[in-house]
């Protein structure tokens, strides 16, 4: 059975260094990807093709960081039934909340999924709940990464309970 | 096959005239679903019992729509590997700004799939985006659905094109 | 000579009702122009296709209208080497910040001209000052528009000053 | 009689360094704490097994802090009838906001306690001032806090009042 | 032994049909109260006397509601070491933004304990809850209340289960 | 000697209704006015002379109220050395934050004494507290007014007392 | 003749920094002025005792620096007819956002004069525009200051004009 | 024939470093330009007389930068028909807010032309934009650029897309 493919697709290559968080979680998940930029407003030809042909590549999730007025993962959303998942980026004098309004609200029928402001992580690793409903090893990972937070959470405590108590 | 199966879960009985824009969506588009009211902080224990058991009850995305304080989806991901829809309500009065907020800004590893405020029938075609890597009738009625929505849009065309050009 | 020529793109027909402002603006300063409808998500062919085809069909100028993830007048410009005035719509929960910050904030390379929230009017004015520095005709109809508002002032300044003094 | 105790629970360890001000205080009223991590999402189990027994092992109020989507306050309150206290931290992209408004905005029912930004100290004087309705040796302390800060600022006045007055 | 008692202040009489909320709230629980209108700017003496005297009178928490540049809560908190709870109301061009700001931000060493906008009734908990650390019987209602609404929530579950199902 | 007198200039007569405001509480304390509408925007010269003539003829204070991107204000300020004092107006789509961002935020050099937004009646009494400095009648007039506002909610007061209390 | 004499106060000793130059802009223009720190919440009875007093030591504007929940120039307005000027501090997370609300959105009754963000200088010039409907040589310091501002900004002319333009 | 001609204004010569980005455009596509400052308020005159003379001393378009209360563009807007471009700076400490709606939120009658924050060189383009409506040789720059800037990013593709795939 072929591994599940996601396309992650930048603004610009100043994102890479946040955006490849999500490329990261899908290596450890073992979910291939496909990274490109490709900006919906400097290179709309090349936009529209990746997302005209992303299903029939085998692609099955799209993740896609912009800022500012972050076009990009609407416009992928508008050319393709796949789902997208949008990571606001924070450049800008604005914070990120630029992009995260220019990201969330769609107009009704193309809808994308938005994660938090830089949270290329959580971007990877929706893209893996996404692929859990088909891919029985990629919930099995999800589930050890879940145990796994939870666990190193439970280190910190013994050094947070003792602090200040003498 | 067994049908595709989305659990919808509202915080407010208050939401159900928005919130069932998706159940409808999910209708169309020959999509089971359970839909209930399950504040996570009314109620908080069943909220929890829902998010454990889902993915064993055979949903395979969660919908969860609240509004101010929003907490509803983040809690339920907080138990669950699903992909978990978050909707923002625009009740209160701030308009959604703080359920956009308590929705979407989750910590590092536990991601919402924020949609629009409101945005209840984007959440449904966001979850059957979803279904669509899986199932392949889901994916045809949404390159319908796609469609029709262009098709709408063209019809309206002439009537603008003549307006005020006498 | 040919008359100027503009084209007016709005992403819903809800909007046509503020938009018109702008047509009958250009309308009483003699410019001719096309109003159609054409959503950047919901129609993304039809709407590339006019923004490449703009020049060359002999428009100079295109104003684009769209409300909350309002990205229209962005992938419009990214298309064309046209002036591209955006109009942010105020629809939607969060009153046109949503739509504002979507247009305003483009990317260095491809700029759009942004005009006030709802600001149809102000969007047709702004095309025939672009106008004006071609066709002479354009800028005496603004020289006039700019004296009887000026005029108009005038009138209610008498009723001001009395209001009150008795 | 027992010495009054409060229960303070972070989100993060890397909340440590603000929240340890709240600790401070009441050590300094002769309160005493447990200082935990819990993140209401990370940690979910371990969060409402506090909140549960909160009452039974003699705490009297609960401090939480949390930054972005900061769910833990709420989460606790929903599990317990004591006075919970939240903290927003001022991490992330938004300096706050997004937390003031996700522990502020509870709904009907479920009421946290919502300090300043960042205002630990606060969030630890404002558990005494609860405790004093009940301990006389809680109400003493507050009583000498309050003159020492006057007091405080009386003695930086001279040096202001004679500043650039030459 | 003396019935616990909270005072309720407002700063204009506009206030009262959210404010009374609180009031209904603490008579629900058996807690007396004395509710009156003091504007921390407009009758500043007279808010200055509640507060200094509010302890030695027999009030054991404060519940302070204000809109615009909302002084009135942090005013009384300035004078008293009793918990003072603020709420922030919405009236003014701005939805009460200006309020919570206003009560929330306190500076280090007064706090106020700020529920959200037009939360009145959350504010009639929030005391009682604080009253509960003293006062058995407040915390039996309080523990009563709590069922009562995840029971409210149980009912609705039924009628929504059902709906769009057929 | 003579009486006293204020310039107020509003943008718009749209603005009239809430302006006036102002003139009533400036004509109850004695003070002479001139009303009028002159438009930073669309009648530029009249409000540069307007301001530059003002001290020459016996003005002593300038109100002036504008909405949106609000100008008027500034630009009086830019050409007088006399106290202005803006009133943002809550007209548009942003509630009159554009308005308050607009006037208040002025380079160094060139302040706007600023009040709430729509707040008129302040104005009225800013503008009567700055020539209290120097007209005995009018520090008279504003004394009795603040004695007035105490005893109007301290009728108030009674009935708020009794309220709920059977 | 006596000179006119300014009250500054400040809410922390940190603004100092910037408040003085409020005060370095009245020595300038040969306006006395007494500056001390008076927190509305850390030093209340002090802070009334100034406001109540101010008047009648000869004091003809008071100027009130403070951040955050910025209750200072409130307080002041409370208690005197005097114009109160207020400056809203960055200082906090919120960059005084939450003070500029918290000084600028005063209730009917009790205006505030409130000046940008930091700008002390501005409150010192505003103080003096002020003082100049009664004080003539402050009149001509102000026009003595607007020319050199004029001048200033002609100076640097020269070098930018020939910037890039070779 | 002539060659096209810019007029380029900032508020301040602390705009300069970002301001020449615009200019250096125009240099680049061959346009000539004078670039000065002149600010609305503390230069007011100045700043009428370039708005009123642009036109005929050959300017063609007009591109203002100003921050916080930005009024620059907007003044030169109401005293001339030419299309007039707003930047908004990010200086002070609002990050450019309200330098974006002082600028964007212009009356019915007076549109400003306004780009993103800082967005210099997009003035630039802008400005270029609506010259190449006149000028084929910049319309010819303009498409140059264009297709330099799709380049750019095709060349940082490969790059990318062979990141962290071993």
């Amino acid at each position: 059975m072929a591994k599940p493919k996601v396309l992650i697709l930048m603004g610009s290559d100043s994102d890479l260094k946040t955006v490849e968080e999500a490329a990261k979680f899908l290596k450890e998940a073992g979910v291939d990807f496909t990274m490109d930029i490709s900006s919906a407003h400097r290179n709309p030809e090349k936009t529209v093709e990746y997302a005209k042909k992303a299903r029939e590549e085998g692609f099955e999730v799209i993740i896609a960081a912009a800022g500012m007025a972050a076009h990009l993962p609407g416009v992928l959303a508008s050319h393709t039934t796949l789902p997208v998942i949008g990571i606001p980026m924070s450049g800008g004098a604005l914070g990120g909340v630029d992009a995260v309004l220019s990201i969330l609200q769609m107009p009704k029928g193309i809808p994308v999924a938005t994660v938090g402001i830089d949270a290329a992580r959580n971007a990877g690793i929706l893209a893996c709940q996404i692929l859990s409903i088909k891919y029985e090893e990629v919930r099995i990972k999800l589930e050890g990464m879940k145990a796994s937070i939870r666990k190193e959470n439970d280190e910190k405590s013994a050094r947070i309970r003792n602090y200040l108590q003498d």
